[in-house]
């Protein structure tokens, strides 16, 4: 059966048949369709345009067909070119004509779309469920580990004393704007699609649609309903961002276990070997999440080019826009459960983490020091580098400089000097709001929890 | 004078020198650079980091480079790597040594990210006012010319009669959208960011800032806040999704306005010459709008690879955020401008648009006609498209077909379908919301002009 | 089976072990793991690291396997995370423990690579295939087609005349490119990759396996040969630009085949009707073919993005190569078959053509005829501009315009000038090589059908 | 001047004309322009379209306006939209009217092709110096360090002792492939497009202009010749592949700096220091080399999706590919000579390099121990694993194992075993081609020394 076979009167080719087709992707909406269809025909109902035997022969038949495809026994045949012609040639198959009904005042431009919006809004749900778990092992695991220092770096080079729950807490922090985003995202993929076919003469109650499926909201204008395609590149541009901040989370934790850092041990379940290094113990994991970054911007990528200078309304281009975004949520879904795994296994070794805090961390501390007796900041920062390069010099530590060593930098040195070098009143220095004091780190901790609570949407 | 040179003992390669240094792009930031550092000061003094006549000082000095920068004097000289620099080593030559207490408890990496928060969101209501000109432009366009119908088109082919006014309010849809998004960004990016050496040992007040400056909020995490550009890919996606929307308007004014179509001209202003073809109008503006998509989106495709993978916090590879975020600010400044030209001074050859429709497209209504006969949609489209292949044999309309001739196609057919063949009451049965009827139109003028009115964020 | 199970005692995560799996894809070269095995065994047997016996063991063994795959009757089992461990466990089951010294001296990132570049050459010589088919399909379409005239268009506006042929002709030149870029990509797929644990206590004949395997060439760093993907990156690339190019030809044509142009009519073979509007026919080929582009570079883009940044050697990142390879290949396959139907079915309406040179076209034939009187060509051009304004004023053609009214803008013109308006004379003055006069024309199809016959690689 | 003025009686918009114009950017090819136009004036006197004295004194005045290039005082006027406007004004007003003969038989487009042909021909030239010296810096120094010994790493995780010279010529050899690819490229930059309106009547001497400016080539189809950018987008996506191959060299170099690697120093000319932390030392150079994958594929993404859909020849759209170019060529050319000082001045620590390698990365020659026994690899690579896991669980190091524990994981192991646990034989081993021994590098290092010598193009 092709739905569009009444003019036609020369042959296929066989490519160009699979070519076109989508059932083998789109099949995954069968659920999606269903209800769309079902909500329909108590529309058409309503209107008067099936009797309401046909509607129950209708729902019937539907019904069945749900259950077929819940059991993995609906058999798609050749000609379902995509999920609608599936579902309506087997209405057909078991209730006969009234199927034909079905179709009255819409077209598949219109049933693709709505869909593909029930489907993504499902799938949101999902990630969004997804994320929260994530967020929340990471916020509990800060909570739990607040008093770990280790350093902080700036261009992978040791910066300053930090608190590992800081680190933590500052990849929460990201993803819990990526689920600001997505909500908001949501909001745009809950619209129902009114196509431009949709007509008065056969009026169909857009509100009862709406409220059947629970869609939010009901679109502006036909043309762009059915033409527009904003609420799935947005959708790939979410997952690229969240998943670009993933990968630089596993950027760090791959480099926290390194032998050389030595910060972190993964999980077993979380690594792999070699088949030919015997001791090898790889972050497969990490290295998978940080390369999805890439995969799903490629969707994005390619959906915004298949989309630049399309004309208006539907145009078979916009094909494309499943494949991408079945591929970006069952990306997103992955890393996200994955990633909660590693954080939720993963050991961290305390004492390697503190042994790597070093004197020369405080440098900043030092020139406060000076600022605190009136120098300003860019001149104390400027003796401190002199400090810095005179134990660099001698081979020592910063903190091994005599007071009579640092006096040939400032004479403002003196005894007291020797309170800068406490790497845990270092961190407690900075208890403004953000910070790494552990007040300041035990806030953020509890205005998280207090947004995990809320985020009931 | 090198912000860190208190150290470094090697030379520096001019061509490194080069390669590092954003003042060439970043001076584009310098009143956001003098308005942060003045609302900084005061905190300090607050904080009796500095004295009140410092604090005198260092905002007098910071008026007088304001005013340098306003009348384009202020020099740049060799050793001013990056803006804050640049306002920094001017201050000292200013004011002396007192300039050097400005840096206390910020860090570059702070302020860079503080500049562009100000200076994006200043950019954003300039293009917020240009969106809203144009979307204006196209809603009351629709207005004036309501009535004017000519062919809807999918896959570029011709399908239904519709309402010139609802194809311009589609796209005005669209872009009500767009503009939506930047709302959220907006809001998303007007977050004063405090850095990870924002300390209270050196009190900050940061609800101080916060009120001087009107940014709606502050960060949470301190790393998080200095290393994270998630506003700027936003801005740039925003941009990539805004500019597609154009292109594919473009892209129909394009088709409208060749000489098969010949449904609009477009002004002299918008248009172009060749050199070589004396006869040649050219719809240059139309083609630079469609272009930008692209340009647009390779901004937001390089630094979304950029971001890839990076370690957490400041590292220099985020320096590419600003010439993506000034390009991308300065091509949508320009294409929202131009379009709203191009729309405001468009003629259109309303005889052209509705010779332009033909029996054919009302193959539907005569599906509909059966429909309303008993007969099941899919078997009415059938028989529609028998008559379309009849007509087409015949070369003839397919309003030329004989009732007996229809018949052969259907016996329900009678007398009473010459109604059928009326484009203008065609589209009056399409009256749902968002549809093409003159009612429905009518009442998206109407939503759009109410929204437009609440567009005052 | 784990290949790297000897050490490890936690359990592994279930959707980890999916996320880690290739299986689902990589068992696609199957064919290519077998042949890279066997010749990889006959190798050990040279250098007594099996037996000769073992060796037919193998051997024999994976004859088994190979004939396994090719009826469908491979059993994947739980715990064959790629196709390597897959066929190795298989391998194990049918010969026993000699099963295990297949894998000496070798990894797997090194078998992968190398499976890879022996499924890509030969996938690439499928795709010259296809693209000299295509190639051939336009050379002579133009040859049977020379003689049709049509406008010539730039900035979709009618330029001047040319020969349709002329048009075929530059489509096919784009596509030749590409194939000399997919010859040298072609060169650098066909190396043996030799990993860096290949040693010579167990001598390993490489040259033996590069001549076993009909590669052209070893690599020279082990390092590089694992870790490096450029030939998957520049196939992805090779891919995005022929499909671009494709893209450019589909919106020609469907510029073409529009109502409006009608220049030309698809076969229904390669096109589809609507689902609602009987009349329709929509030219879902060329929408198909137009989307493509943007599919496959959006795996270009997610590639490259996953590369960057990468530390040296294999890192698992690199598993994202295999479905981007095998989704470009599936694509342009797939495409140039389409296309080559599309092209070998249209109809061109010649007289639609014909009939759409106008006058105005002749314009620039206007100002050489004042050139060849001895006015410089920028001035000529001006005086042509001004004939074009004259005849619009007053709403006739450019060639009804008097020599009278001629002479108001030159006193050059004289009776003469009524040899301009021939179309047929026009395109016959751009004989100049890569013109559109029949002899060029004719002398393109020559050089092409030459080129076409040197495609023996 | 607007050399499409004879007929447009509109005004323009001053934000269309600046969207419009080029010469802000174009203007960097005026001597590639200027080169054009000289060639191209010879061509028309030798056709007879200009006598001799005409092309004196256009060539005279073409010297004059290179000269004013040259000294920088050029002075660009309103109106100038492109270099060829600009230049063509400027002649005439040096020599009046015979500099509008110039144009004859060309366009802009024809024009603008050429420019960017040989100005890319050139740029290339200096890219493939700037390359040639960067690789010469890597084979030099691993013929000096040849010796050094460090870990090697998969998957950032210590693998199997390589030497550093191996290290460094991986990265050489990715090089070596980006200037075959950039032959390559060139090969197809370097032909000289043939415009549709070049025509016999004023003919044009195409191997003379082929001569004079020393293109390879003439384009084979006019359409193709003037709206093709293949060689524009090529180089961007070559440029994007040779900064992917730096990005990962300098991931490379910048984990080895981190203070727990510690394996390297850069050079403080290559390095920058913090604003706030005086013991800051940033490998700034690196983290932009890093960017700068993104930033130029950001450029090739941007315009692959500008070129997608295009109609056939030129565009407006077209405009996009300028500044793409010429960004990437700016960007490559500092990133290859920035790398190449990295390179030169880079401080390696062999004492720490040597020190980082420990036993258990001679599991894998364990299992060969074992395999020279008999046992099969897979079974040899379990017992070894398990030796790991023996010494991991006594917290010992792999070579403190007694030879009685060792054969508690397998009988063969007899005290000889003792001769594996040396790091310098152990490299011996991969003196295959591309292995890591002394000999398999010093062949690499006269292998790349020989293809430098051929370098000649």
């Amino acid at each position: 059966i092709k739905l569009w076979g009444g003019r036609f009167v020369g042959d296929t080719d066989p490519i160009m048949e699979m070519f076109n087709a989508s059932i083998a992707y789109d099949k995954r909406m069968w659920d999606a369709d269903i209800r769309g269809s079902k909500a329909y025909v108590k529309a058409l109902e309503k209107a008067e345009l099936v009797t309401t035997e046909e509607m129950e022969n209708i729902l019937h038949g539907m019904d069945q067909i749900h259950d077929e495809w819940s059991k993995g026994v609906f058999e798609v045949k050749p000609g379902d070119e995509d999920i609608h012609t599936a579902n309506e040639r087997r209405l057909k198959e078991l209730i006969g004509e009234p199927a034909g009904k079905l179709h009255t005042g819409r077209s598949r431009n219109d049933q693709v779309v709505t869909d593909m919006r029930l489907w993504l809004r499902d799938a949101i749900s999902t990630l969004k469920r997804n994320a929260l778990q994530l967020i929340t092992t990471m916020v509990e695991r800060a909570a739990v580990e607040m008093d770990v220092l280790f350093p902080g770096y700036t261009h992978m080079q040791r910066a300053q004393p930090i608190r590992w729950s800081h680190w933590l807490l500052s990849h929460a922090v990201a993803l819990s704007r990526d689920l600001e985003r997505l909500h908001e995202i949501r909001r745009r993929v809950n619209v129902l699609p009114l196509g431009r076919y949709t007509h008065t003469m056969f009026w169909i109650d857009c509100v009862f649609g709406h409220v059947e499926l629970a869609f939010d909201d009901i679109s502006i204008n036909s043309m762009d309903a059915t033409g527009q395609r904003d609420f799935v590149a947005e959708f790939l541009f979410w997952a690229s961002l969240c998943l670009t901040h993933l990968s630089k989370m596993a950027e760090d934790l791959m480099l926290y276990s390194t032998k050389e850092f030595s910060f972190l041990v993964l999980s077993d379940a979380y690594s792999t070997g070699s088949s030919l290094m015997p001791q090898k113990k790889n972050a497969d994991s990490l290295e998978l999440i940080r390369s999805k970054a890439g995969r799903v911007f490629g969707r994005c990528a390619g959906f915004l080019m298949t989309l630049k200078g399309l004309p208006s309304t539907y145009n078979k281009d916009l094909q494309e826009d499943k494949e991408a975004m079945f591929d970006c949520y069952d990306t997103v879904h992955a890393v996200l459960q994955v990633t909660t795994g590693v954080l939720s296994t993963i050991k961290i070794n305390r004492g390697v983490m503190e042994a790597a805090l070093s004197p020369d961390m405080l440098a900043t501390d030092l020139a406060y020091y000076l600022v605190r007796k009136g120098v300003p900041f860019r001149e104390a920062h400027g003796i401190s580098g002199k400090a810095v390069f005179l134990a660099e010099s001698k081979s020592i530590l910063l903190n091994q400089l005599t007071v009579e060593e640092l006096r040939t930098a400032s004479p403002l040195f003196s005894s007291d000097v020797s309170a800068v070098w406490d790497y845990s009143s270092s961190v407690e220095q900075y208890s403004a709001p953000g910070g790494t004091a552990k007040s300041s780190v035990a806030a953020q901790v509890e205005h998280l929890r207090t947004w995990l609570k809320k985020q009931a949407w």
